[in-house]
């Protein structure tokens, strides 16, 4: 019998959604999750803490998939109703489950140390037609209905709790639970030409794709990442075709190839200074850190990072990075003289390899007529030289603040690039 | 005749949704403004690149809301179908619309200064059943359908254009064609009190609170926003009532108070800082520049805050913040007396009223027997004293940054506040 596809429907529940309070970052990661299983996500939808709304999104999803995942709403405290009505829909009866009830009293004696309120307690309740999935990481426990051929899971909306969940109990069981195929996908970075330009550089790539394989064009923040999906029954057949496919297309975009992965600017430049043992260092000011923070956030960056002069106030742009009061007061502090010296300052005084500096206006103030919003100078310095380049961005500071971390990691990595 | 209750619902468009490789921030932002103008999300719905997929769902979501949004899928790349879906299902023909070509034109010669090519010029093809929504930040239009008694209007899913059209064609037009009532919220961030608990100390609040009122908890990092939401015909009625009840809340709830607004920590510190007229630094380690980015992530930041110094390695933690080798050598670089000689140089290197010192091991390396992932040193240092504090946290590298920074604000706010 051939493996037939299962889908999937994921429900987040919470008023804080569809108010726009709170952006739903759970479901994102149980698509990955699933995908990563061959399972595929076909319908994602949001509803509030709405009694009637809930039961039709049940109704609704169970009709599309067979495993329908609900986030949120499990909490302690009356907006969340979903436990109650799960209960309903499933037709079933509130009761005690002794093990949750005794992991909970376990957090609040030996984690928490706070005496334990009812309110608490009855976080154990659950109704007594479902699977009760432990939930290590809190109080409100997951829980596994079954009705026809659909299975239903629910969650907590904390985030660890329901990642703790899917990775100790909802995988595993679709895994022993469900035929899968194989979904697999291959993602690379580009950098430095439009969505339009690269689609008619890889047409005739595109064009002669297999039906099983997609490509998908997502630009994001001046770069643009493609990537290659196929679901097959046969995994390793499916790996093989996807290689051969991503290895065509990689030599087709080489030139503005960043990283042949799925990951963010910084991790491409990270793993280069690896490869190379070398370090790097960053003096900002626009970003006010944003750099060294993208550098630091994976894991594993002590290796190749080591720190950042923030000098985010002009007066630390000279005490600390040795910027003359003349250039300052000249050309001012959003020019190329400036970000060279903080970029030959930050390297000696962090002792690196290399240093990124920049300075810029994000907006929405400290315009001037000469200077406008999203103007940002750009410098990066190794032992032998530095190399500096102007942009010019547009709207938001937040954008302003991404485009200039982006562009300034770019401009690194074309000079490690170009050295070795 | 009384004003009626207008819903809507949000479509969003792509794979990347569905295999979670992009997070959906469009649709909270969505949300919100819709909101500001009485208009209630009831639905939101995230489907793929997939014909049959995106039909299903204009005709679901028609069902239940007078005004369905629609954002992705409008690129100039192959992947991108919802146009000529839009136009087959409102049953419309293709046409040229001039002035969305003439302003292609103009972008492709004035702005990116670089040849256009057809795959560009296509973008000014619209069906001619309907009202082209002019998009000043970038290529692809938005376009507004009518059904029966549904307005459909679809934006392309880059952030920044599709936030100006809905800024500049959406809103007015809604707020031209439908009935409004008022939507209103009051929020506020409490820190040093779990959900169970606040829901205790507020039970009699929560039970007494008129039918149209709703409170909602939202907990996130060891914090917990409460959200009072109202739906009222009468606006100035509805924020009134608003107004009283939130009253009476930040009085049930004043010794965990951080701030009586929407707003995170870092803004709350913040607007202390400028209230008092004082200045803040930080020195960070295992936190790599993210306090100084939050910090610094909001306009007008540079009025409080002068810097940082990021020592992300040993050896900074030497040269540039003066940690005696021999304290690193024996207590270790994440102890007591490392973040308070971090905080008071930090402090008098970069010439603040105060400075913000952590240093702690984030994981998922790096831990020992004695010193496990998620053990975190917290300074805080003004001119007269410095207060140090230790911190558990566990699980993952960005929980624990993001826990390390919370915290750190915190002790930060308690000092000022406590002084003040």
């Amino acid at each position: 019998m051939p493996t037939q596809k299962t889908y999937a429907s994921i429900i987040t529940i919470g008023d804080e959604l569809l108010i726009g309070q709170v952006i739903d970052t759970n479901s994102a990661w149980l698509a990955q999750e699933l995908n990563k299983i061959g399972i595929i996500v076909k319908h994602r939808v949001a509803v509030g803490d709405i009694w009637d709304d809930i039961w039709q999104a049940l109704d609704e999803e169970s009709k599309q998939a067979s495993i329908v995942l609900i986030t949120g709403g499990l909490g302690p405290t009356a907006d969340d109703i979903t436990k109650p009505l799960l209960c309903q829909y499933f037709n079933g009866n509130m009761v005690v489950d002794q093990p949750t009830l005794d992991h909970i009293t376990y957090i609040f004696e030996h984690i928490l140390k706070r005496p334990m309120i009812e309110r608490n307690a009855k976080q154990a309740e659950v109704p007594d037609v479902c699977t009760v999935l432990k939930n290590e990481r809190g109080t409100a426990p997951g829980m596994l209905f079954k009705k026809d051929n659909t299975i239903f899971i629910a969650m907590p909306g904390v985030p660890h709790e329901m990642k703790w969940i899917t990775h100790n109990h909802v995988i595993p069981y679709i895994q022993n639970h469900f035929q899968t195929g194989a979904i697999a996908h291959r993602t690379l970075l580009t950098a430095g030409i439009g969505e339009s330009f690269l689609a008619e550089l890889i047409k005739d790539f595109e064009e002669s794709l297999p039906e099983q394989i997609k490509l998908a064009y997502l630009p994001n923040y001046g770069m643009v990442r493609l990537r290659l999906t196929g679901w097959m029954e046969d995994k390793s057949a499916l790996e093989k075709l996807l290689d051969t496919l991503f290895n065509t297309l990689k030599i087709k975009v080489q030139d503005y190839l960043v990283i042949d992965e799925d990951q963010p600017m910084e991790v491409a430049v990270g793993k280069l200074l690896v490869a190379n043992k070398q370090t790097v260092a960053t003096a900002e000011s626009c970003t006010g850190g944003y750099i060294a923070h993208l550098l630091s956030i994976h894991p594993g960056s002590s290796v190749f990072f080591k720190g950042s002069i923030v000098s985010y106030a002009n007066e630390i742009k000279g005490s600390l990075l040795g910027v003359p009061k003349e250039i300052m007061e000249t050309v001012g502090v959003v020019s190329e003289p400036t970000v060279i010296q903080m970029a030959k300052a930050a390297r000696v005084s962090l002792n690196t390899d290399y240093a990124i500096a920049v300075s810029g206006i994000m907006g929405p103030g400290g315009a001037t007529n000469e200077k406008p919003v999203g103007l940002v100078w750009v410098a990066v310095a190794n032992a032998e030289r530095v190399i500096a380049q102007s942009f010019n961005f547009r709207f938001d500071r937040r954008r302003n603040i991404e485009l200039t971390a982006t562009n300034a990691l770019n401009l690194l990595r074309r000079m490690i690039v170009e050295k070795s």
